[in-house]
């Protein structure tokens, strides 16, 4: 085969893929500021546009070398766009900007959890610290040829644990440390719904992301050359688990609140597809709808003990992102073609599977607590009761989401 | 030439493509929504995304396997993804997922017909029927090679027939089968604008979707290799019907009511790009803008004459997709290279044009309306006279679409 | 190599390219709709469906072949889809129409300027004679083999200057030929700001186009064989000088006004990007980061040294595309790995680019000026006292973007 010619055609596809990746930071940020309330969706937007420009100086800087060089994932060899320790056919700045494009989500997830209440320059700091040294860790450990879940064999395919647990669990601990919002909770214990101010605006972000969702897992082939049928496969894997999140939430909420409950619908969705991230490209197309039906239900069960625990996950990132993340990680030691365990009938590979899924969430979640205490000691993390009751958008940033229509 | 990078190039391509078709749904969701009353748009987001959820799992299990199996078309060997009985060089399972975009489409053409008043399980049932049943049924006389109108030359390139006209005639056996919205119609006949509440909303839902035509159209090549010419000319094809559509809009509404109509605008470009589909293959620049033209009139009637007739569609599905589906499909027999009626004199080509349209056409009227017609006799088709006004949103979702702004 | 695989890889990759610049379309209304108040964001999307329908026929029929018709640039050889003067190794349809996504984008720049006072005919003729006539001149000079510009190795990779330079000065004409809005400066000269009415739409449009510029920019490469490189370094650069443009205007306004002004950071984003679209093809990534960051703080100065002009431009279309558009062409001539100023100490190069630069915002906001001057002493330009107070919306289309929710 032409050398030239197959680096052309991986290139294109992964540039596109890479795009596909990077847009779905506007579905990030107009999920989470349809779900919350308008007095905070400007101040939600800015902390998604702050995941990008700030996490992408990071990770350009520091964290691209730390999770690709050459030093086993613990720490790089250098800053900036270093040659990385796995082999591709792409130019190494695509491979960047790919890598990138999974950095900011995982730090978009987090954006979720904590918001209508963190301090904007708070955050920002925590993006940096996240995106240059948290993050790149565990992807070092995955994706590095030289980490050392990667020499396990362990199988992340798109970043099940990699990415959403990561970020599940780093948006858990935020959550945990900044406390609730004011009137999440009454005195005598209860939870008090606080409705999402634009339901149109997160179905926009839900699809942008179901959209991206067809660059994040396929593109995550690296190569199109010699792959040609994986694509197929890891594509109609996605889709039939985001279905079955779907439908299996759909069901779940009619049986039990005798209503459809569409925002937790779109919940089932993604949790669906964070859950077939890690093994859309060792199952079979059955596994994928358990997997996703397993996810849809996970997920509804996830948020009522998160809620039950008094942690205020705004826009339900911990139940999604994390629970799923860890789902579909150990999923693939169940049901993966050959090894997994309803497959082979040895549990090596599911131990494997869920040693990662663990270190990748215990190890985000301890030191995202620890930065996020620290932070809360020194420069405080929380904004005033009296602008967390203004709303974050005129206080912080002088605007409101709709000015007066006229 | 090396046949892996052949099956690489072709995988790329269509899989880019077929995430640019799925994309759609968005659009139609955000479109439908805007078009409509506030208190019913969380409702019809709910069934673009049943389209999906429950169009998927009945285009895996039944629907791909009666379009594409071996018997003909009629039904299907086998279920799930089965090996399709027309020559392609991307994986099988990728060619299930473009498929089902298009699937998917056919029946959210039906959503924006029936919304405002439809029952939620009554029309996932529907979304069941149509998907694994009736869709597939003339997608396999078309598209199958052992399909009788695909063995009488008939050319419906990206589905004109298949998906427009069968989706739109589906959605005016729905909107008839329900009546109209209360207050639609007066007690003297006169009929009564229900103004879409977020037209910014509804043409984020345009965009999408004249986006995803970039894909929808030129995707159904289904290799880009020996075919990038025609990709060009197909692309080239549906922008210059739809810029034609959106202008003889414009005009036929500035010149009839005095006064651009920006909703009508909207559906005069959809309305060329549907009428382009079918024939973006085979007629050259010139009469692609011809074809838009008309179809940018043609809906201006159609949805005035729709009006008349007392059939209630919010949102214009069955003037945009409907009529002009068949228009779309008609004018390949007019105008295609070589054998249209106007290039060659002979109306053979003409005949089999007509003939396929009107039976896609048909079939799916009266199967869809037998269909609707028993749901409405046993389990009911349509919501109590008080969810209707207090709006589908909050009785069966429990919910607003845009919660007190605070 | 094979040349039936060349052209269908370079196909697939321009293709996907185009319909990514062409959905910027998208962004450019949301975004425009969302900065400026309710009562006529129904018409300036309006507008850019003008520049889409009409821009699309008037480029079909003259604008492209005056571009890339053998004459030098500066008279066609014929109309339509005329065989381009450079090579290609992609279908001259396709090329027609990735040129067209960028003609479109530039007047799409103007519709934001002029917008809540123009009329809507008078504009819909700006577009035809600005698509067919202004920006084919400027893009002949820059991209047609035969242009002076191009002769003299101006370098101008995806149109800082001839798209957005083009674009931004003919808005600027536009701007000071309406004049400012009612209500815009008061008679002691202070200058009102006038806030946006809807910033989750806004910012919807920001990642549309933000996305799109991963086509924009890359698929100005024209061909991904032989490219592969180039395609990693310019998505590379393209994001470093986003992110380091919203970051200077994000350190700039919080430093500036005690603030961060969110939607002065989405103009730094633009910024960025607008910058280094010129010279993405040859300046490396730590260039690429200052041009960045000289666009994101000259694009504050922009507005304020604007504003003091009592230019009144609504969306800052001027400062962005405009300003900015002339400091990325100029920063080539200083950045340019082996030719610009600060790497190789000669200013040839950057007297090429500045030459040019200033050329075709010269040229284009000289004839625009006149063009705008003839329309408002003839047909008029501007919409009466009355509509404006009642906003656009209502009085010229009859319609609100929000009808009452129900």
């Amino acid at each position: 085969m032409n050398v030239e010619l197959v680096k052309a055609i991986n290139t294109v596809w992964v540039a596109i893929c890479a795009a596909m990746i990077f847009q779905m930071e506007g579905g990030f940020a107009l999920l989470e500021a349809g779900f919350i309330r308008s007095k905070n969706s400007v101040s939600v937007i800015a902390k998604v546009i702050m995941d990008i420009i700030f996490g992408g100086i990071a990770f350009y800087v520091i964290g691209f070398a730390i999770a690709y060089g050459p030093s086993s994932g613990w720490f790089g060899a250098g800053f900036g766009i270093i040659k990385p320790s796995l082999e591709i056919t792409i130019p190494d700045s695509l491979f960047w900007f790919l890598q990138f494009g999974f950095a900011v989500a995982a730090i978009s997830i987090v954006s979720g959890a904590v918001t209508e209440r963190i301090k904007t320059w708070a955050y920002a700091t925590f993006v940096f610290i996240f995106v240059a040294f948290i993050y790149p860790v565990t992807a070092g450990w995955v994706w590095n040829s030289n980490g050392w879940l990667a020499k396990l064999g362990f199988n992340d395919f798109a970043g099940s644990a990699a990415v959403h647990a990561v970020g599940g669990w780093a948006a858990c601990a935020g959550a945990i440390v900044l406390g609730p919002r004011i009137g999440k909770y009454s005195k005598d214990g209860s939870s008090n719904a606080i409705p999402g101010h634009n339901l149109p605006l997160a179905s926009i972000g839900a699809f942008v992301l179901w959209f991206g969702w067809f660059g994040f897992n396929p593109g995550s082939t690296l190569a199109a050359v010699g792959n040609w049928e994986l694509i197929g496969k890891v594509v109609t894997n996605t889709f039939l688990a985001s279905a079955m999140g779907g439908i299996a939430t759909m069901f779940y909420t009619a049986l039990r609140y005798k209503r459809i409950d569409i925002s937790m619908v779109i919940n089932g969705i993604l949790a669906g597809l964070v859950a077939i991230t890690a093994g859309c490209n060792l199952v079979t197309y059955h596994f994928a709808i358990i997997i996703g039906l397993v996810a849809g239900v996970l997920v509804d069960i996830a948020v009522a003990v998160i809620d039950d625990m008094k942690i205020d996950d705004p826009v339900g990132a911990v139940a999604v992102h994390g629970v799923n993340g860890l789902w579909g990680t150990v999923a693939v030691g169940l049901f993966a073609a050959g090894k997994g365990l309803f497959l082979c009938g040895k549990v090596d590979f599911l131990f494997v599977q869920a040693l990662g899924g663990f270190a990748c969430a215990i190890f985000s979640f301890v030191i995202s607590f620890l930065v996020f205490v620290v932070m809360k000691k020194t420069v405080g993390l929380r904004v005033s009761k009296n602008e967390e009751i203004a709303g974050v958008d005129l206080v912080t940033y002088g605007v409101e989401a709709y000015a007066t229509f006229e």
